[in-house]
């Protein structure tokens, strides 16, 4: 039986649903994979921090956000230490990164990736902006210190894409790819096609809980752009930013774009893509008009599609349906299970 | 650098690509995966065999096989041993099985991937008859032998379904499949909307090589059964066979069935499913009008579409576009290395 001890950096939405799968998988996790996870350290921005190296109770954690909002304050676990000093102090095995995304800096993401690693702790983490802007030097520092870096939930939540590549099609090289990527841009402009408004279609997206307090990098492409650029580092081998992929957003279609480009049998897609050209990798995000028939012109909602252009297998097509917070949290348990596999 | 000798049983199309591919990426294999194969035996229904434990000089037997469709008599190599002696007595690592399909019986496939794991050889098959009647058998002796059974190309060609599963879903269970997986059924139906007839499109796939020169399993949808066996076998854990899937071939229909479906917005496909019930696994291989917002509705022509409903990721949809010979070829190479990284 393997133990793995974590530590979560970041408690929102999917850092509770990481907590409420690994709860109701214990038995399954423990018969099926020989494996268990305590958690010793959980560091938020707005509720303070709990360690405790023997086991958080995250069933009572659970319990008091959901009843209370916030950790009891009889918690004997209750700690004062930073992000980084639990990072670099607390043991653990793992380091689980779920703070939000910083496009333009990467932090306090990158931060912490760098000082789990240097400490000798696995890290899996949910932000792309590290993988989007350094992965090169997060791949160099991982493997220097002998850990693993994973980041399966960047891209798709859950849905394999990196694994697919680095486990399922080996020998295979990545020649481009074309994605819609972004759920809230999808989301919207479905909405738009239907004859809503931007700003309607955007209200909808907020009451349905896809579209964030804050939808300026979803709606300016920036979202999709660090998507790209994580995808172009890590699949092909490149060295890129979100700032260097060729950007735009969807605030500038309306209502009737969407009818006349309907009216030729096409449909709006917030598209990013990338080729090797013989002047290096050619990227954009950009709403591009699709023929019915292109297999990115069905993404439904917040549903995403990815095709992969490969040299020995063609085009491969991976489409993710509606995913929830639920798949998020099944994106850090794949990867902790690819961490149990890699160590036995 | 890890040599493997391969035995080649059977050399038809798909064994031919396969020289081609191996001959195509000796040097990237070498450099990039640190492997290198060679061809100690080659066994054929109507050509003969060849044998030489020092490796077969691919270029010079497809070079006969271009020219004089045979193998040259001034063969060194030319060998009467029968395909079954051959995985006995050749001295190689891996029996790579590429006879036609049998699904009634699974022979010859089954009896030489049975001698080719007693006699301590791994084993990667094209064959999808053995994995659709015997998997749970041959998986048995496999793991009794200590070698592996590797099929990636039995379903969906090289499209990576069972590495899929297997390396980058851990920890999901596989409630059900749907999934558009035979490509003659499809190709004849797509062109059938456009206005064809049956007999027509029937003419049209064979004359762009996609259907057999005897199309009857296809048609019939044993094809589709069988791979619909295979897939439950291996993902759902079963124990079935083609006979038990639910099966109705796509005979029955004309012109005016897909034009009827189409004024109703929708189209016609071979749809392979199945599912848990409470009383077992419920499967079944039929023609289904579909909406055209249905994940499988868009596989145009010889694609294919197979969309996995998992407990913990939700539905996971992947295709393949219009595969050749080559996504076959490349099937078998994925599974090569994968041997090639177990042993490592």
């Amino acid at each position: 039986m393997i133990h793995l001890r974590l530590c979560f950096i970041g408690f929102g939405h999917a850092g509770q649903a990481l907590a409420r799968l690994l709860l109701n998988q214990k038995e399954s996790l423990a018969r099926r994979h020989r494996c268990r996870f305590s958690v010793t350290a959980v560091a938020t921005r707005s509720r303070g921090g709990l360690v405790d190296a023997d086991g958080i109770d995250l069933e009572r954690v659970l319990e008091n956000i959901r009843s209370r909002n916030r950790f009891s304050t009889q918690d004997n676990s209750l700690s004062s230490l930073t992000p980084t000093e639990m990072i670099r102090t607390v043991p653990a095995d793992v380091v689980v990164e779920m703070t939000p995304l910083n496009i333009s800096t990467g932090e306090p993401a990158l931060t912490h990736i760098q000082t789990a690693l240097s400490a000798g702790r696995h890290v899996i983490t949910l932000n792309k902006g590290p993988i989007a802007r350094a992965y090169r030097k997060l791949r160099d520092l991982a493997e220097s210190s002998g850990k693993r870096l994973l980041f399966e939930g960047t891209v798709m939540d859950g849905f394999p894409v990196f694994n697919l590549v680095r486990e399922t099609l080996p020998g295979c090289r990545i020649l481009g790819f074309r994605g819609v990527l972004n759920s809230t841009t999808n989301f919207i402009l479905c909405e738009m096609e239907q004859g809503k408004s931007f700003s309607e279609a955007l209200a909808e997206a907020r009451r349905m809980g896809i579209a964030e307090a804050d939808p300026d990098q979803d709606l300016d492409g920036w979202d999709a752009a660090a998507k790209t650029a994580a995808l172009i580092n890590v699949l092909m081998d490149s060295s890129t930013t979100p700032e260097k992929v060729d950007r735009e957003g969807i605030r500038r279609l309306d209502t009737e774009d969407l009818e006349k480009a309907g009216r030729e049998g096409k449909t709006v897609k917030l598209v990013c893509e990338a080729r090797r050209t013989d002047d290096g990798i050619q990227a954009r995000v950009a709403p591009v008009p699709l023929v019915l028939s292109d297999p990115l012109a069905r993404t439904e909602g917040a549903s995403s599609t990815l095709t992969l252009f490969t040299d020995l297998m063609g085009p491969v097509t991976l489409t993710e349906e509606n995913p929830g917070i639920s798949q998020t949290a099944y994106a850090v348990l794949s990867d902790l299970l690819t961490l149990v596999r890699h160590i036995y």
